[in-house]
């Protein structure tokens, strides 16, 4: 009963991995190398090579040890096995990987044990800190490239939060034509990051805002707002958050988030117009607070989320306790993971149940593990099915 | 013939520099600090004092010297002296400092001789590199406070510049009731960071939109577009951009951001209506940029700019030849300064040869060295006195 889509490994994906490292030509490389893109402006490494082999250099005069290391097990950079650097003759240190994932990696310098950041590189709020990202260009795909297409805007909102008593940022993406057509009113997606993440991740990790533009200029998406918010939120009063501490972000979300976005942009405050999604915390975020709140929400999208045990007949309330009222309710419900996610046994085994069910929904797997690449492909497989309900049909 | 201001040192300022560390109620004062809102969320170092002490503390076990050091000489924080820390029994290693100047430093932590950030810490683009930042409070002052005010935004906004063949970012502040008043044109400050900032600095170490929001909100300024702009640019072709290489910026702002601002918002398209102004390097830039184009730019800031040997016959292109042109011309001329900057002498002489020559502008001064919480002062004092021309009152 579920739409599913396979991702199909294309051929360079699998390409990096059997390569082996090229004993001629290294100069040549060498030479045609490019700094990565996240790096910051003018630094000349990390240097991807054309191979996507990446060359680290640090400057360190003083230090005994220096590594390299992705900050995840399945980043594709050697695992979360650090790579040594060597010592240069100009108290630099360098090591060159071995050809690399395509996509966004967090990473780590060692620097006689201490773990942190590279200062050529820019740095992305994950692992609950600021951390060195790196952007692996994919000569395969280009739909989060910046093209020349009309552009939507990130937009920084700050906005008081009555259930933490706190003032907060939400980001929100206003589609192309925000501003030209004033009397459009658009649905919105809300869209959370993952643990350690914050609202600033989507746009500087996941790319939404290329991706949204570029799925627009096609016409494959309705033009909609985003709202990405921080996603920790403890209840005023209660003891200082911690970065885990998200009890009241349900809460948050339909006291304080919701009415402030309906009330500050031009939305169709309409649940046929509301979707909530998100990545692995986000993915449960969503889940939980959609599922309890479908008067607010009609659809609903888990990336790479799961794990935990599913019993249709009771588990997020009950909501999927009658598949034919859950199927009336939820306009769309789209459940996506990596088959090299950890958490890929877990959302397959939901996604199976809910087809068992007699659950409709959306399934997408494809290559990839608990990383940005799968993310970003999975809103631009999510964000074009949304609001093409009969309602979102007769409104737009 | 300028505007003098003069900013009065008050008690507490003075007070932090001779306050000797106390020596009884440290116990206290310990379980009394509080984070800095510079850090991460739920992180409890850095924590500021009641008398603005700061403790840092850092987990590196396997590290043999940490130290904390402010990345400025000026900046309030030791000057740029290493505090050494102490390995505690946990293997964390502290230090607490002397009470440190309220605004926003700059500071690093040495692991073995090796700078680097704070994990800690939220990191601000500062100094070419993504650098760890330490918020202290100002009980004497709440200007760039978030209040319950209605606030603009800060938009992330993506463009295509021909002069630099690049996609870039600029960040446009809005103000409250943008949206909602889609007839209402609005005027525009163009506003730069220093060397080594870029186009997120006026807002995460700047605070502009929360000064704006307040200073709107108390209608001591009025409501319009400050546009800020990443500040390198190098002609498209030419070699690749070095953090410094900003040679082709005034071509940039005139013939690709200009327009794009113009018909991407809705502005008024006037020199009266059109202000360009910038801190440090961005000072330099203003003035050559607006100097240059008084067709388009009627309104300049120097924020603790200066420095350079200025005849007023000559420099600038002879834009202050003639003093009764140049004061038909600019609507508004704003130097300004901190007395404890390096810079102050050339800021000095640079008013005072004004002055000397009978050009109208407006002059600054105050304590503080080439710090954000000058820059701020400064914004406070330069926004109110925009657009406020016979011009500007006819049309707003």
């Amino acid at each position: 009963m579920s739409v599913t889509r396979t991702w199909r490994p294309i051929a360079a994906f699998v390409f990096v991995f059997i390569l082996a490292v090229p004993l001629h030509g290294l100069a040549q490389e060498e030479a045609a190398g490019k700094p990565a893109p996240s790096n910051v402006r003018g630094k000349e490494f990390p240097k991807i090579h054309p191979d996507r082999r990446v060359t680290f250099r640090v400057t360190a005069p003083e230090a005994q040890k220096v590594a390299v290391v992705g900050h995840a097990a399945d980043s594709g950079m050697n695992g979360n096995t650090p790579y040594e650097m060597k010592k240069r003759a100009d108290g630099t240190w360098e090591v060159t990987t071995e050809p690399v994932r395509p996509g966004f990696h967090y990473y780590e310098l060692i620097i006689d044990g201490h773990r942190t950041t590279d200062p050529a590189s820019q740095t992305y709020f994950g692992w609950a800190q600021q951390t060195s990202g790196l952007e692996v260009p994919d000569p395969e795909l280009d739909f989060y490239d910046a093209k020349d297409v009309p552009h939507g805007e990130v937009r920084v909102r700050w906005y008081r939060s009555k259930t933490t008593g706190e003032y907060r940022q939400a980001y929100v993406y206003t589609p192309p034509g925000y501003d030209s057509n004033p009397k459009l009113r658009y649905p919105v997606l809300y869209l959370q990051h993952g643990s350690g993440e914050d609202q600033t991740s989507w746009t500087r990790q996941g790319k939404v805002n290329l991706i949204m533009d570029n799925l627009i200029a096609e016409r494959k998406a309705l033009p909609m707002l985003v709202v990405m918010e921080q996603g920790y939120a403890v209840k005023a009063g209660l003891a200082a958050p911690g970065p885990a501490g998200n009890s009241a972000f349900g809460e948050l979300v339909i006291s304080d988030l919701v009415p402030m976005i309906d009330s500050t942009y031009r939305t169709l405050d309409d649940r046929h117009q509301r979707a909530i999604a998100g990545l692995s915390m986000g993915a449960g975020q969503a889940l939980q607070i959609g599922l309890a709140n479908l008067d607010r929400f009609a659809s609903i999208g888990s990336f790479s989320g799961g794990g935990r045990a599913f019993d249709p007949k009771t588990s997020y309330g009950g909501a999927f306790a009658d598949s034919a009222t859950a199927n009336k309710k939820l306009d769309l419900l789209w459940i996506g993971c990596g088959t090299g996610d950890r958490g890929y046994a877990g959302a397959t085994s939901l996604h199976q149940a809910l087809d068992a069910a007699g659950v409709r929904h959306s399934w997408f797997e494809g290559p990839g593990s608990h990383e940005w690449q799968v993310w970003r492909k999975h809103l631009q497989d999510f964000a074009p099915r949304l609001f093409r309900g009969s309602v979102g049909k007769k409104t737009l």
